[in-house]
This record gives structure tokens, C-alpha cells and sequence, in this order.
């Protein structure tokens, strides 16, 4: 049965981890990771699975009777924008941990964007005694952007921590307990916005989004003063030019940002040093190499049980 | 009718604040602020409640037919802590806002030490791009220490965040979803421990409590590696000089701090600049002088109902 050959795995993560992890996965079939010298003249024509994150160019070439394509991301604008890509299904990474850590990360930049931690590090730094006393979470609007599995799980937590939330997407959604906009509404959702959490995808729609333009319409005189910009979806959603513009003129009070146009953030970059801004380096929910190949694992159980795969990509949406 | 003369207020808060809110508060009665230069000459002989938080120390003799006493913070170690003390019920502030902040100063503090905060402050002020991939929270046992309306709150939002969660109290309370711990059996409690979360009154009982040998009960090894001691209790609880040098010698991994043996934390304090230390001034729930005065407002409305008062000290236990 053609369905137990190795899966094809050419993931650009650590890879000595990824060697390290493959060890023991796909126990029942195997895998050949591309990243092994010895994986160079194989043949890889019969192969049916393939888990990717930045292949080789020559990847398609190589193995053209490819069924399924996994992406090492819960992200797959990288995957998406690979010439001669086959018309076969792309699964996205959809995995409990990744949604867990990336709420961790998002809750935790709210909380400390709401609580001054930066004026408190300040403070600390200075062996200052100096109590602030910040609104409450009630008082303050959450904006996340982005409703699918991680926009879903922020908000949900978000609220729990006290906050108002309010939520957008491209199309309509319906996300319990919260008042949700879609496409059109983008103007009516920023006015009501005083912490915009970007969660989208990197698409044409979203390249260049988070401009000078669009921090203008965020919600000025809030309880935080001045609007705050987080983004854990993709850097290219960002004109970092606007956001350092937007900080330095008083149109942002602040920004969490994990992703950056050019990565890894250059070290003359002005954003390392502004104030109310915290960068994190795109490790906000990291890939668990043990989740991601357990993930794979239960999609291809479910396909060859005849079950339909989860987590499909729309590619003409290009999410 | 007795039950309609002023509130007498004694709150060594800020006083412009608690003046402006004042002029609002008790309007069905009014009140006799004694910041008032005013107020030293009038007759406080027939006044039946008091709001008080570090009061004068003449104010039992100036008023000593109290009927009760509303205490201004959360903690009644000060007040029980008065010479001359009547034999009243005393009312602790209970409310669902201070609750709230406590919450979210508790959950972001727990957040900051899974994800590695103080590492990322680092990175950032070098400019350096250095990805962590700290545990995630279900790895990590916090322990939360007192599972009173701020205990329960702080457990409830700790588990949904994902964490691994447990309590002790000094007598034994059931809190849904997780394993609880009492006093004996403070040893288990602490071994399982991974984040120590202090949330207990002032009492002779807990004077000190937090000392070198508390800190070496807690779960060497766990997945943060070594456990961490965060205190919004009171600063009495804990012994500083230990806190210092059980972090300078390993033994504990990090602390966050809101209260301090004596306040304000002075400037030449060696905690202000200790390795993975979050220091905040006292200021992680702060009585919000609107939602204090409401408080007192709705007790009072209920002994006058006939219905019994509610967060009433016992006295006995110290809190």
C-alpha cells in the first residue's frame, strides 16, 4: 500500500531538533528528511505525503506524485507563494499547544500594555517608588483581527481576564459573546478599538495593512490615553516605518510585535528602543516539532480511514 | 433616626482623591472627612460607622460608640493591629474590581515568568534576535497560598490561561477543578510547586512564613528548571534577606513583589536590581475609592434591611 512510504519532510526549523524528533515519529512508515546528506539521491517519485516549511526550490521537481502538503506553520503565505506548486490539498498546522501558546503570548502583552509594565521596569530600574493606577481590563477594548482558531482562543481568554473584546474578520463570523465586524465594518471596528491584535494571515489583502493610515482611525482618548498596536500574524501585514512614525508622533502609545517585515529584526532597527514597545523574535507560539508531527500523523490517519482532512487551505482566500 | 448621620472617613490614601470622591459618596447621609481641617472641632460622639484605613489614633475616644468598622484595603492586619480597638464587626473591602486587578496583576506575573520576560527585556535592550521556547503553561504547577474571593478568582483565570493549578489554605476548602491542600499538608503542597503564588493575610501564623527553609521546599527541577516566589500578600510575610539570597544562590528561579517588609521599598534595597526580580509598589489592586464607598454604601443598606453584613473579620483567625 502506497499510503505506508515515508513521509517527505523538508522543515528549515533547527535541524538538529528536527533530526532529533524524527527519530521517533511516523513510527509505522518512516520519513525522509531532506536535510540528511544521504537523502540527496533518493528517489523520491512515488512519495504521496510531504510536511514543508521553506522547501528547496527543486522540491515539486523531485516528488511529483505528491497527494498531501503539510505545513510546518499555522501560517502558509510562505508555502502559497512557491512557483509550480501542484493543485493538491495544503493542510495548515492546527495543534492545541501552538493555539495555547500563542493566547499565552497575546494575554500576556494585553495585561502588560493595560498594567504600565514598562513604566513599573522603569520605576524598578530607577529604585523608584511610584504606584500607578491604570483603568481596569472592563474599561479597556480589545480589537483582535483574525477569527479562526487563534483569534478564537484570544478572545475567549481575553474576556475571561476582564477585557472587552470586539473581533473582525474578512467574512462575517459569529464568535460567542462578543460584538463581531466584518470586511466593511473595518472603519467602525478601529473607532472602537483601544489594543488591536493582529492575528491575519499574510495575504494580497492584508500585505501592508497596518499603516500610518490605519493606526489613525484606532480610538484616540481611551482609557489607555492613546491606541495600542500587537501583531503575532505576519510582519508583512506591518509598515514598521508607520509604526516607529506613529509612536514617535503620539498616534500609538505603544506596540507587542513578534513579526517583522525582514527577519530577524536588524539590530539598527529604531523599534528595538522605543518607548512602550516590546519585541519578541517571531517565537510567540513556536512549532513543537512533537505537536506538528502528531498533527500530520492524525491527518493522514483520517484521510486513509476516509475521513475528510481538517485544516484544509482555501487557496483562493491564500489562508 | 441614628442610621442617617455621616459616615465618619479616615483614609490615609491620596487625599485630593478621597476629598473629590467624597463630595459624590453618601449622598442619602453624607460624611466627615478628618483630612478636613474642619472636622477637628466637631462632636463624633453619636456617629455609628466608620470607613478607616491607618486612622488617627484618637479616633476610638473620639468616637466610641461605633457600630461598625469598614476597613479600606482588602487586608485588616492594620486595623486589628489598633490599640483600643472596639469590639465591633469590622468589614473588609471586597470587591469585584479590586478582585479583577488582583487577577490580572497575578496572571500577568505568572505569565512573564513562563515566558521568559526578563530574558526578552534583555534581548531586546541588546538588540539581540534570540528565540526562547520557554515550557508551556500546562507544564508548570502554580500554587496559589489562600483561597479566599481573591485565591478562587486568581485559580479560576490561572486555569483557563492553561496552567497547571493547585491551593493551600489553613483550613481545608474544596475550589472546583483542582487539588487542594491544607494546613499540614503544606509540605505535598510545596513539593508539587513550581510558581508559588502568596495571596494570605497578616497573621502571627503567617509573620515571616516565606524564609530559606520555604523556599527549598518548593519543586526543585520542574519545567521552568527552578521555582519562583511571587508575593501580593503582605510584605510582613516575608523574610527579604532569604528572598536575596535564595536567588543569588539558585535556589529559587526569579520573585515578582508587590508588598515589602517595610514600604516604600527603600532605594538602596538589593532587590530593586536582582536577576529575574519584578518589583511593583504596592500597587497590584488598589482600593478604587469609588468602589470602596459603594461597598460600604451596600452593607450598610443591607444591616439597615435587617439582612446580615457580609466579609465580616473574624477576628479570632486574623482575618
Amino acid at each position: 500500500m502506497s499510503s505506508r512510504l515515508p513521509i517527505l519532510v523538508d522543515l528549515k526549523f533547527d535541524p538538529e531538533t528536527v533530526a532529533r524528533i524524527l527519530k521517533t515519529a511516523f513510527a509505522d512508515r518512516g520519513s525522509i528528511n531532506l536535510a540528511d546528506p544521504a537523502s540527496k539521491a533518493l528517489d523520491l517519485t512515488g512519495i504521496d505525503y510531504a510536511l514543508l516549511w521553506k522547501p528547496d526550490a527543486d522540491i515539486f521537481k523531485r516528488a511529483p506524485n505528491l497527494k498531501v502538503l503539510f505545513s510546518g506553520g499555522a501560517g502558509v503565505d510562505s508555502i502559497l507563494s512557491i512557483p509550480d506548486l501542484p493543485d493538491i490539498p495544503i493542510v495548515r498546522f492546527a495543534d492545541r499547544s501552538l493555539t495555547t501558546r500563542m493566547s499565552e503570548w497575546v494575554v500576556m502583552q494585553c495585561l502588560m500594555h493595560l498594567r504600565l509594565q514598562r513604566a513599573h521596569d522603569r520605576d524598578q530600574r530607577d529604585r523608584v517608588w511610584g504606584k500607578l493606577v491604570p483603568p481596569e481590563a472592563a474599561e479597556v477594548t480589545v480589537g483582535v483581527m483574525g477569527l479562526g482558531i487563534l483569534g478564537q482562543d484570544a478572545v475567549a481568554k481575553l474576556r475571561v481576564m476582564g477585557f472587552n473584546v470586539i473581533g473582525w474578520s474578512r467574512s462575517k463570523k459569529q464568535v460567542e459573546g462578543i460584538e463581531t465586524f466584518d470586511g466593511p465594518q473595518l472603519d467602525t471596528f478601529l473607532s472602537k478599538t483601544d489594543i488591536v491584535v493582529g492575528l491575519l494571515p499574510l495575504t494580497p489583502d492584508t500585505t501592508g495593512l497596518y499603516d500610518k493610515a490605519f493606526f489613525k482611525r484606532l480610538r484616540q482618548g481611551g482609557a489607555l490615553g492613546k491606541p495600542v498596536f500587537i501583531n503575532a500574524g505576519r510582519g508583512k501585514s506591518q509598515v514598521q516605518a508607520d509604526i516607529v512614525a506613529s509612536i514617535e508622533s503620539g498616534v500609538l502609545g505603544g506596540a507587542s510585535l513578534d513579526v517583522f517585515e525582514v527577519e530577524p529584526l536588524p539590530a539598527n532597527d529604531p523599534l528595538w528602543h522605543l518607548e512602550n514597545v516590546f519585541i519578541t523574535p517571531h517565537d510567540a507560539a513556536i512549532s513543537e516539532e512533537n505537536a506538528l508531527f502528531r498533527h500530520v500523523e492524525t491527518q493522514i490517519a483520517r484521510l486513509e480511514r476516509g475521513e475528510p482532512l481538517q485544516f484544509v487551505v482555501d487557496r483562493k482566500a491564500g489562508y
